[in-house]
């Protein structure tokens, strides 16, 4: 196993920018869990950072054999190293540069029955990354992101979809103004969560194929994209709030979205 | 209106550790939109700081002319005042003491119908505040939070409530090795939400007064809390993930749950 070079280190620490990921096509992966998530979905990866006292635990081994395996470059470092790529201070000594597959909306194919989730402009990661997690859960077939919400590759996003992000495709910058309608021509009805919606949410999924649209915490979904929308569901307040949280919106939704 | 003093600040400033929410008894609501749930909760509250500029703003006044009316002390300080209270950059200009409620379980009083959200040891403040905002939507009677997750209190759980936590009683540092039988002697059913739980999880809360028992993000449910479980459920996977966030989690089955 080689020493990891000054120029891989610039590389991994590159990927904590969207400028960074953009110009190299990667993003990262932090951590045993994420990376042994990647290597379990067979998600392609450019190169995988780790120190001598992580590989000599068998969990990690066993995920550097897999990345080996699939050919993957597996370099070394000091601790300090994997400290400054990662943003986390629970790395366990193992990061990944994972090649983004590219993914438009247009180059997606999909079943007979389907479940696309659509995000308009949701800015806070966490929230980004659960929505994946989420979908991932239930089986959705794609997760859309639009422009002017978090980059679905930023280490946060990654974080907190805990491995969802590699086990289905996630398209970013889409132009939802575009998208939309391509999704209604293929058939897809499209429902727009809306605390305006009607009450009658359990059965948006009836269709075959359904796209969900959600908006982001502070504006909800754009007029022009709302108008889009072939049925508005509001989940009903049984109590007090004046809206529930996008990612527990999605998981309400999609769990009654039997496919 | 007078100006904040030395000591003022030095309390709100406190509220940022767990140490000074317990010494005061008080607790910060950070924000114009937290503020103004508060207001309108009705909730106690010790103390609001605001500057010019913001109670120029006509819906900061109103906010402030409540607090007023229910005879709170309004102070005026400068922006850098508030900016260092608040952990916020948008606190837009307003922040609030707020006054704890003293709340324990045996203190609670429940209808004949009741849903009680219990958490072991969630460890995320976004995550147990996301618990809290949803359970308020949901109209559930009261959140416990047992010992070893995040305070309830903290100002980042607050701030993730969004204003949910002024709408139900919240307990904190529940023994839930006692909570839990108290509530099954006050006729409870007890349901864990558990990977390995049984996948009929939609009439889980078929029983008049029931407790949902949620686990932290890394473990689960605690085994000896488990063990007092009526009925163990998951929600099923359809498609990829280890688990589904807390949040999520409790979201899909309180919307479930039809009082």
């Amino acid at each position: 196993m080689t020493r990891v070079t000054k120029k891989q280190l610039a590389l991994l620490r590159s990927l904590d920018t969207r400028r960074g990921r953009d110009e190299t096509g990667l993003f990262l992966a932090e951590g045993l869990r994420l990376c042994a998530e990647m290597a379990s979905a067979g998600a392609p990866a450019e190169l995988v950072l780790t120190t001598e006292a992580a590989r000599a635990k068998p969990e990690v081994a066993a995920v550097l054999a897999r990345f080996e395996a699939a050919g993957t470059a597996v370099v070394l470092g000091e601790p300090h190293d994997v400290e400054r790529v990662s943003d986390t201070v629970h790395s366990q000594g193992i990061v990944a540069a994972a090649r983004r597959r590219e993914t438009s909306p247009e180059a997606l194919s999909f079943g007979a029955r389907a479940v696309v989730v659509a995000l308009d402009a949701v800015a806070d990661p966490g929230n980004v990354g659960t929505v994946i997690r989420t979908a991932a859960w239930f089986g959705a077939d794609a997760v859309l992101a639009g422009r002017g919400g978090a980059d679905p590759l930023n280490p946060k996003v990654v974080r907190a979809t805990m491995g969802g992000i590699f086990h289905l495709p996630v398209c970013r910058d889409v132009d939802l103004g575009a998208a939309l309608p391509a999704l209604r021509r293929a058939g897809f009805r499209i429902a727009a969560a809306d605390v305006d919606g009607a009450p009658e949410w359990r059965s948006w999924a009836a269709s075959p194929r359904v796209a969900l649209l959600l908006g982001g915490e502070a504006r909800g979904i754009e007029p022009s994209l709302l108008a889009q929308a072939d049925v508005r569901i509001a989940i009903p307040r049984r109590g007090a709030g004046e809206s529930l949280n996008v990612a527990v919106t999605a998981g309400i939704l999609l769990a009654s979205a039997e496919r």
